[in-house]
Order: C-alpha cells, then sequence, then structure tokens
C-alpha cells in the first residue's frame, strides 16, 4: 500500500499558537440562528472553507460529497416556507409547556443569511462495494457528517457564523434543489458574517438543557465502568 | 431564548496563526493504520481531545455521545478478532482484481495502538423527542460523527494518529464492550503517537481512487447547476 518512497509530512508539528487555533474554533463553534449580516462572502474566503469539507475523511476515500450553493432569493423563500411547515408540526409534538418555549426559538436564518449550503451524500458514487462500508452501511454518510463539520470550522476560523436547520421534510428539500432520488441531503447549512458570536449554546443559555460533565459519559473497557 | 444581557464571545477574531492551526489540522489529519508507539497517552492530552469531542455540535444540545476507552489487551485481542472475521468477508465482496489488492491494506491499528476508544450514540438520552430531530431522524447519530471529528482534528494537532475501523459486525462490537440493546456504536476509534505523518490518504497513494477535482462537487441553486 505505501513503501519507503511514500511522501511523509514535512512539518508534522503545531506550533502553541496552531494548536491553540484549532481549539478555539472548536469551542468557540456556535449553531447560529440570527445575526447575520448581508455581505457576500469573498470567493477566496468560500473556497478555503469548501475546500475544509472536501479534505473531510471519507470511508474508502469515496468522498460522497456534494455542495449546493443557494443564494437565490426565490429558493431560499421556498425553503423557509418548507421550514415554516415543519416547524409548526414540530412543536406539537412537544408537552405543552415546552411547546410554548420551543415556540419562541429562532431555529434558522435561510432568508438573512447570504449564503445557504445543502452538503448531499452520493451514496453510489464509486460503485456498490466500498472499503470500509461493507459492514457499516451508515459510513458514508458519516463521511458527508464530517464533510459539514470541517465546513463549520473552517468558517468559525474565518469570522463566518454557521447554522444547521434539520427541521424540513426530507423529499420537500429534495424538490426544491432538484435533487435526483438516489442522493440523501446531510445538512441544509445557513452561512455569514455575524454581528457577534454567543459564548455558550443557546439551547444551554435557555435553560432547555444543561451541558453533561464530561468525567459520566467516558467508561473504561466496558459500557458503564467508570 | 437570549437577550441583551446573553454573554458574547470575549476574543471572537482568529489570528493568523490559529487560523493556520485549524486548516493545518483539517489538511493533516490522516486516517492512520501503522505506525503507533506504544507510549500511553498524557492523561491532560486526552482530556482535552475528549472534551473537544464534547464541544462537537449537537441536536437539541442532547450530546447523545459516550467514549469507551479500551486499553484492556483481551478486550482489544477480541475485537482484532471480530476485525479479522468481517475483513475475510468483505475482501471476497470485490471483483477478483479488487479484492488481491484490498487484502494487502492494511486497515486498522487495534493492537499496535495504546488506546481504542469507542464512540456511541445513545438516541434516547433527552426522551423521545428532539429539537431540530422530529423531521430528521438521523440527526443524533449525525451529532455523534461531528465529535469524532472533533476528537480527530484536536488529536491531529497535539501529534497522535487516529483510525477509524469500520469493518466488524456491530452485534459483535456490543457484545464485547457490554453496550446495551439501545445504544449505537459510532465509530471504532485507533489512537496513538505515531512514527510519521503520510503527506496523502493511503488508498490515494495506492492508487485505489483519485482525489476528485472540488470543482466538480460544487453546484449553484440546484443540483447539477455548475
Amino acid at each position: 500500500m505505501t513503501d519507503a518512497t511514500t511522501p511523509l509530512q514535512l512539518e508534522p508539528e503545531f506550533s502553541t499558537d496552531e494548536r491553540r487555533g484549532l481549539y478555539k474554533a472548536i469551542h468557540q463553534r456556535r449553531d447560529v440562528r440570527g445575526q447575520f449580516k448581508p455581505d457576500p462572502l469573498p470567493d477566496d474566503m468560500l473556497r478555503r472553507v469548501l475546500d475544509a469539507a472536501h479534505h473531510a475523511p471519507s470511508v474508502g476515500f469515496m468522498q460522497p460529497w456534494n455542495f449546493i450553493l443557494v443564494r437565490n432569493p426565490e429558493i431560499k423563500r421556498r425553503i423557509h416556507a418548507a421550514f415554516l411547515e415543519a416547524n409548526t408540526e414540530a412543536a406539537e409534538m412537544f408537552t405543552p409547556e415546552r411547546a410554548a418555549q420551543y415556540r419562541q426559538f429562532k431555529l434558522e436564518g435561510i432568508l438573512e443569511a447570504p449564503l445557504n449550503i445543502c452538503v448531499t451524500c452520493d451514496r453510489e458514487r464509486t460503485g456498490p462495494v466500498v472499503v470500509g462500508r461493507t459492514h457499516q452501511r451508515m459510513m458514508d454518510l458519516y463521511s458527508s457528517v464530517c464533510a459539514v463539520q470541517n465546513l463549520w470550522l473552517a468558517a468559525r476560523a474565518e469570522g463566518l457564523g454557521v447554522g444547521w436547520v434539520s427541521i424540513y421534510r426530507q423529499e420537500r428539500l429534495k424538490e426544491i434543489l432538484g435533487i435526483p432520488a438516489a442522493i440523501i441531503p446531510i445538512a441544509y447549512l445557513c452561512i455569514g458574517f455575524v454581528e457577534f458570536f454567543f459564548a455558550q449554546p443557546e439551547l444551554e443559555t435557555a435553560g432547555w438543557l444543561p451541558r453533561l460533565a464530561l468525567d459520566d459519559l467516558i467508561f473504561n473497557d466496558q459500557w458503564g465502568k467508570q
């Protein structure tokens, strides 16, 4: 697979500032639903962010993702309508007290964000048999999720806010964006410069759910053994 | 949800070095299957890496992940056996020529890596109705995948190699690690210091599949419109 001539990384070490930058992006990344400014993204910046997504890990190196850049106001308006319809249904699934709080949440920035990006997964991109997908059929979907997370972190380092919208009927989204039946939408993202970033996740600030203690989530050698 | 008293990030800007660090982690991250050194991970370093995973985005802030740290040689040996069994099955799924090449690939470092980590998803962690999961049932699985990607990037910035093993029968892995029926294993990771990092993905170097051109993956407003 590799031999003595296979090129290695020439500068594998991270400086203190470089390492801090990685952790800063991870800890200061927020799910942004408001505060978007209308300014368009510079082309070179958008390219860096998409290239970061394209360098996500992918099962069997299949790179199953595509990126649909949505800027057309009419398309955005139709997707926003699909969100509103699903969000009304969603609110009714909660208990009455939770539903009242839920309806106050702002959960998307589809119209305000200058750019929306739909990240997809083409499950047939490299044929039916994929290295590493033979026993875990979901691995290609997970690869596209890794691309989303890379995009999100790169955007944060560029000063861009990103929000992941997941409240819509998938068939409706596919119809609006002309996505073929065999392609799976993984994420619908709203992206743009922002007025500010909140220090904490908004659902944490709102008291919806608390941040869990990391120690409670770590087991040793067996599930439940701490 | 938020008001004028909600705390904002005090240092939202990234320096040039910090931004470079984020991109360096993304571009120099490799799926590591060999080259592991036996040295254990320092506790504070492991903590930073797990805390990075714990700060992934999660649907409805449900934080559905757990981290099973596997160091016990007997447990690792049983998981390695599960890999070998599945990998034999996997090879037989390819065409004869592809199968011959496949059998030469080293696809895991379970026994050599000083630490293995199983990242899971607890779909019932915060009850049946979750903000943002009402119409996309997979969102909680995707949250745990984002935790994996955060872990992987943090590990890279610390000089640690990570390999994602996906060739095993899920029921076998759950049995070996005592994972309850309702919990979904998302990733089985091998992690440790490494002798070196390859410049390119190993499947690319081996000529198994090429890196796709980013331009071919970008559409505008509609699927297929470039």
